[in-house]
């Protein structure tokens, strides 16, 4: 029960955000529990508030509401969200009861791909819910109940694990690249779009994780967050995190203002640095809405744009951003948000696509995927080098 | 009296929008009075209220509040505000009484440059003040107190007249000029961003009067306005008017939104059409925040990008946009209104600047200054030839 004791993430530091807590049973004398609960993002930063997580249920309506968002969130939280369900759940551990091996796996293949409805957009859901069926439903060593759901509590729990690290290991490859662009005794200024920090993830961050790393090598000038309409993400999460991280020079911006601003304060030793829902095998990137107009805005005035994201959100099965599905969100949203009348029409789309050509580069945690000087960026060349 | 009393607009048609109502007194046996009152915008779309304005402070106020906005209204506001305050307050009239012309004029005088100072991005309230300083403070004729002020009262209201017979050109102009661009059967897709429509001005609109006269012509396709961060103004005020209007097809759309909508939606027979607070001697053109953005979105997507103006904003004393002062806002008002964290730095400028190279063509009531092939647009040439 070691690895499960280390993956209760519930005794971090007060002064850390937290996006979830995870408290397996430590008992090695029942069958493996667990509890979850998330931090309500819909009320930050104002409230902070835990929300219980009991069921599949439960993880599909916080991802469905955005009460949670981020897609290294998303997919743990499904991730955890399911281990908790089939090992806690007093309702599901009925259902299991007297159920041999294979009938218990069809319930749980029931269980994911119920929870691959929840955002469609965001393909780390369905590869969480891929590696656990690659792990563990395919392990036929596993002839119990409870060697099944114990092998399933402890590789969700190595996945919790695992994210964290994997987001260290971005920030440092990105902090790498980046400053490698700039003199030794030039600091970096860094934009970035919607919540890629703590957060989004299960402790660390992608892009925010990046400008943390510049942050603690004591190489960073200033960080610009844009708003991120229509859900403010960046007003509400980021600034949140910048402040109480303490980085230097924060600077809310709204999310029209990034031309004025680069044309205004300069733009050079700057960098964009964003996340992203997927990346296709040509580099075409699937995002919060708005990254594509800010990578526009990035080539106008020469700066480089950065994708940090792990290594699974990249989706060599999908050849270009033509494949990607965009979710749209309900139009109510943005027009209560906005103030405008309810009759009025609008378009909410929830992501948006940008061009491969518009990238520098993309950074996981195996490495950087440049682009090449004819434009384009061989994802799909990368994933096979590394997988 | 004829011409006071035509400038009535309080009988004006229910369904129209109005930005302002102002009742000149018709006697002719008593001195010029008026009353004045402005729709709050702040209030739009969900209360209808109008502040009565009855002196210079309160059109200060109510400009500086934003509870009116739009180059034009401002600039009517203040002359019909300084024409209100002169004949109808009652401690004004008091001050005034006793004084000879030149006194009188040293308090108009002063007023005036109270009035300039409620605004500094917007030309249109300098020129209306020094039109009132040219053609009434320099007119010798005027020997009496009530000669003087007979005299402002029916310039004020001539004035607005003017205005909204000055939109009609130009929405006249600029049909003419977008229509010119497409083949007879294709109607036109309008982008737009702020509110520049009835409510922005004395009556009817500037780029959105281009808009409604592409609808009047039965040319319009569509018309996408930008919600217009951090106040609003597309989702609150151009939502409201479109659909008052009943445009085909409207659609409110985030600010960050628009290059995935013109990579989605598709970017032929789209038009971009914006207002202006300042437009330069070379074109460079100063406007609410994110119109500089827009035009280099637009420009990304090869869709034209007009500025559509009173002559009036046409400032050829400043030779370029770099001689723009840029109103800066409170942070509180952006902070507020992002459900950031009120300690959050942020940097909240009103308006940005559209160089001109981002410009296809500047809409005026007296003709369409076009950017010439090496990319410059003599703006300076125009108003020569046009003064």
């Amino acid at each position: 029960m070691l690895l499960m004791m280390s993956s209760d993430n519930s005794k971090s530091s007060a002064n850390t955000l937290r996006s979830l807590i995870f408290t397996p049973s430590t008992s090695a004398h029942s069958p493996p529990s667990a509890t979850l609960s998330v931090l309500d993002q819909l009320l930050l930063p104002h409230e902070t508030k835990y929300i219980p997580i009991r069921c599949v249920q439960d993880a599909w309506s916080v991802i469905r509401t955005m009460q949670i968002r981020g897609a290294p969130l998303i997919a743990i939280v499904a991730v955890l969200g399911l281990a908790v369900d089939l090992t806690s759940y007093p309702s599901t551990i009925r259902q299991l009861e007297g159920l041999g091996v294979d009938e218990i796996k069809r319930v749980i293949v029931e269980k994911m791909e119920y929870l691959k409805t929840s955002r469609p957009t965001a393909v780390n859901v369905f590869n969480a819910m891929e590696e656990l069926s690659t792990t563990i439903l395919a392990d036929s060593s596993l002839t119990t109940r409870e060697e099944l759901l114990s092998a399933l509590m402890t590789h969700a729990s190595y996945m919790l694990e695992r994210d964290v690290s994997d987001n260290r290991s971005i920030g440092s490859h990105g902090a790498d690249e980046i400053l490698a662009k700039v003199d030794e005794r030039t600091n970096v200024r860094v934009i970035t779009i919607c919540n890629t920090g703590s957060l989004a993830t299960a402790g660390w961050g992608t892009a925010l994780g990046v400008a943390r790393e510049l942050c603690s090598r004591g190489r960073m000038e200033g960080i610009a967050c844009l708003e991120t309409r229509p859900y403010n993400q960046g007003s509400r999460l980021t600034a949140y995190e910048i402040l109480t991280e303490k980085m230097p020079n924060p600077c809310l911006l709204c999310d029209s203002m990034i031309s004025s601003y680069l044309a205004t304060k300069g733009s050079s030793n700057t960098v964009c640095i964003v996340g992203a829902d997927r990346v296709c095998a040509n580099g075409d990137t699937a995002n919060k809405i708005g990254t594509f107009q800010l990578a526009i805005v990035a080539k106008e005035f020469g700066v480089d744009f950065y994708v940090a994201s792990p290594f699974t959100t990249l989706d060599v099965k999908l050849k270009s951003g033509k494949e990607i599905e965009i979710e749209e969100r309900p139009p109510g949203e943005l027009l209560e948000s906005s103030g405008a009348p309810k009759d009025m029409k609008c378009w909410n789309p929830g992501f948006d696509v940008t061009p491969a050509a518009y990238i520098t580069g993309i950074i996981t945690e195996k490495g950087v995927v440049r682009r090449s000087e004819d434009g384009t960026l061989d994802v799909e060349g990368f994933v096979e080098k590394m997988s």
